[in-house]
């Protein structure tokens, strides 16, 4: 088969103000970059506000194995495939890191026929967000040293500032650094370090902004440490928020691009699914729903983590009312939930280990149910998937009730979703959703904690590192309680510890650090250490990368 | 008078596809970035190469005061005069750095009613170059961290790294810093520091690249640091040049933007005026000279240093035949120069002053004339100027043979610039330029440096310190000494001491260091500690930035 990047080079992709004209916009509503990316103007935006929303539908996962269970590229073939069942649809997603792509992952811009166009820039500096958000990251840890080396009247204490700087690259020599040395023109030595851009707090924060104004409140909210009294001392303090803000000014406004088969996307924002809430921005998704009969979106990692903080966090913060759930596993996926066979083996037929492995699914779709949200199971079909293997699954998911569709969007595009999109449709049309968030906000923090642990990972209990009840102490005197908790955990078990796969029991959740993001509007309850950022492989696919005199690149994928 | 934002957003802009459509380009040949910025396709920069060239007009300057004399408000006001002669002109500017624009400088696109705009987004983000150069920069970095870390097979010395990694920013706290902190999973500690995006060597690379094939070569010719066997490694060696590459082919495409009265404008690149040669990129100079009768540009400080470099690195790298000089005077700088007044004391009256320094604008005169170019003075004109002292000046040019102009482009835009333009091409009609460069390339690195000291600062001879003789021995055994040399120089002086003012004599020029920059090809020989990461005032100017919902930005200037 042919690489996801010769795929789409092949493309014929439609002009973006095309795309957009489809829509109802026209080349007013559109700030254009190049032919085949655009922004959504701000007044655009906003002429949306009355109109009447489409159904959403959110594509999550059950736990997945190392390399990822594809659920980029179900969400946009879902995508293409609803116009052929006479269905409009448009897709939110997250846009893509550039560390990554230069380090092991490649893009993330779906895969085979059930890509994102143009895949090139998509995965290169796209519009500009991420670029744009580094930057105001980074002005405010340089307002934050400039303050203190000017007299630091604030009274910041060198020893207590959280906020790191940022870059968007795979870096892991700047995870823990010393600045401000050489004396003292250049400040005061402290200790620091660098986030990957998506990890920044201006990530979530811009996927969660409302409009300018609320992204300027916000941001003016972002506690970068504390003084020498205990005190949170904020970027407003620092009077930089309305510089900041004035750098996110494009970046805050939706960017659309479309599919190999011209379903428009909405690409907008990706923070980390650990340590922020893992989903495209709010604007994108709600401009999606004002676009079309049904704007298909998706969340990171498994449904234990992404589809929890979609709903608990995203939806809560925005008044989502989602309409039906996608849950996507691969045969290889429920075989590796079994703990008995992994790599290789994962190839061949094993209906023992499916067996075993199938219970993730089974805790997945009761997860979903406990939100009120139906489900459908996508089963994203591989080569090596058997007859029996697939039967297996079919006859598990007519047990628990729940609709299966299998899923050949990577080696089809939307053809290989029609089942999937009537089975979405009709699901829709007869299950209506009554969604609620599993926790109530104003609850103590331990109370939120302890409600996902125990409904969504099915822990027995949650115990706290003394790090961790201090911190809580801590945050609820300061009033930092009132918030949702934005959860960090590993993906590939629904508990803490990565080798308990299928669905444990019988374990506790183990919660080592709590931390505030207040400009984001939550609380950040960490599992385990958490790596905000990555570092390269031994060999990066940036060694394979290359552009030619004719503009051909080679090596992204 | 009203700020210059005030102005520029009163402006009547025309959309960037009509002022493209009106220099023959048609909708393919550009890729618009929004309405009002696009960049010039790369087959349309192709298919420019057979056409003629027009004339090329550097605009450079005397030594200026601490506040900068409007050398690129005069080539703007240049610009907006020549199609009022009946004359065409394209303009090439550099593109600003964000850094200085949080900082203290402001805006680097004109002043007053000559300006290019839209000026909020050329002082932000632009079309992203500095972004993208940052990225190459800094995964090159990663690339020698990570190699190191995943065992160091070119036996890369930790302790001769020469290579920093780079933000756009203002941010002393990054000069000295240490990398690598929190044992064996973050890689091997080292010292490191951080340029400002403009000081990268990436910067001037993109600024001298004839095409991407050329930049390929020249990223991959950087020389990143030393072996321990104390033998240079290069990017390519690293295998990072090709992915670099990719991140800069957009950068590398000149942008198109227009001025207030709509002249076009190339703004593309903008490498530091000391470490590096301080000029837009040869492309974008390329293309306007292919574009229009008259190709009107700039270079960084005074002649001593911007023209300098202008002459001896840019135009003997792409074969350009400078037509003229417009040599930018104020008389405010004149009285400067004579070393007797400053500050308040600039605004009044003062012949005797204006008499004593008006000899550094002879010497700036001569030095034109040793390159084979004829001169223009312009006198950019200020309220306080007297009719006495502006007399003084007339006089004084008329003597020396030599036109001279009073410039009020930035009161009245192109109309205050009619007599320049029109003097301008009268001695290029006039006057055929004999333009040679200073040095011969092929001279060891020590008779360049002694050439330029000699003939163009008035020095009498040039000390080397140990390390430079140390590094120039270095240099020319590995074979970098056929290069020309890039001058680090205070921009207050002829000489290498800011304080020595007008026309010094009997002094010496001392040089501290040299070192190479391979990929840019060309030698940096530094006359004092040059501060490549500045850092923000007391108040940076980004505290009173901001935008509203309505998209109305205030704060910049």
């Amino acid at each position: 088969m042919k690489t996801d990047i010769e795929i789409a080079q092949e493309s014929v992709m439609q002009p973006i103000a095309e795309i957009a004209e489809k829509l109802g916009m026209s080349a007013d509503d559109i700030e254009l970059y190049g032919k085949y990316k655009a922004k959504l103007s701000e007044d655009y935006i906003e002429s949306l506000e009355d109109k009447p929303e489409g159904k959403l539908v959110l594509v999550t996962a059950i736990n997945p194995t190392p390399a990822g269970e594809g659920k980029t590229t179900v969400t946009v073939g879902l995508g293409e495939a609803m116009p052929k069942i006479g269905e409009n649809a448009v897709i939110a997603l997250r846009e893509p890191s550039m560390g990554p792509v230069m380090g092991i992952k490649g893009g993330a811009a779906g895969g085979g026929y059930a890509q994102v166009v143009p895949m090139e820039d998509i995965n290169l500096h796209f519009t500009g967000d991420m670029h744009a958000i580094t930057a105001a990251n980074n002005l405010l840890s340089a307002a934050i040293d400039n303050h203190i080396h000017q007299g630091n009247k604030l009274m910041i204490d060198l020893r207590q500032i959280t906020w790191k700087r940022c870059l968007d690259m795979n870096d892991r020599a700047l995870r823990e650094v010393i600045i401000g040395l050489g004396g003292k023109i250049n400040g005061f030595p402290r200790q620091d370090g660098f986030n990957i851009t998506v990890a920044s707090e201006i990530m979530a924060i811009l996927c969660l902004a409302k409009n300018i104004d609320d992204l300027r409140e916000r941001i003016g909210r972002i506690v970068i440490g504390y003084n020498l009294s205990g005190e949170p001392v904020t970027a407003k303090q620092l009077e930089v928020e309305g510089a900041m803000t004035l750098l996110l000014h494009d970046a805050i406004k939706p960017n659309l691009v479309q599919t190999l088969e011209n379903t428009p996307c909405l690409m907008h924002g990706g923070p980390f699914a650990n340590i922020a809430h893992g989903c495209n921005s709010i604007r994108a998704t709600r401009a999606g729903l004002k676009l079309a009969d049904y704007c298909i979106t998706e969340a990171g990692f498994g449904s234990d983590l992404g589809a929890e903080k979609f709903f608990d966090i995203k939806c809560r913060f925005a008044g989502l009312n989602p309409d039906c759930v996608v849950l996507v596993a691969t045969v290889k996926a429920l075989k590796y939930n079994s703990g008995q066979i992994k790599g290789e083996a994962l190839k061949y037929e094993n209906l023992e280990a499916l067996s075993l492995g199938i219970n993730n699914l089974g805790k997945h779709i009761e997860n979903m149910r406990k939100y009120g949200v139906p489900v459908v199971v996508a089963i994203n079909r591989f080569d090596t998937d058997t007859d029996a293997e697939l039967d297996f699954i079919e006859n598990y998911c007519a047990e628990k009730n729940v609709k299966c569709s299998m899923c050949e969007v990577f080696a089809k595009g939307g053809d290989g979703g029609v089942d999937l999109a009537k089975k979405v449709v009709e699901t829709i049309k007869s299950e209506p959703s009554e969604f609620k968030p599993i926790y109530n906000v104003n609850l103590p923090i331990k109370e939120k904690i302890e409600t996902i642990a125990r409904e969504i990972y099915g822990a027995d209990g949650v115990t706290y590192t003394a790090t961790a009840n201090r911190q809580i102490l801590n945050l609820t005197n300061l009033g930092f309680d009132k918030m949702p908790v934005c959860m960090a955990k590993t993906q590939y078990s629904l508990s803490d510890d990565p080798s308990l796969l299928g669905r444990p029991s019988g374990f506790d959740i183990t919660i080592r650090e709590v931390n505030v993001s207040s400009g984001a509007g939550f609380i950040v309850a960490l599992t385990g250490a958490v790596m905000t950022m990555p570092g390269l492989p031994k060999v990066p696919a940036a060694n394979n990368m290359d552009i030619d005199r004719n503009g051909t690149i080679v090596g992204l994928f």
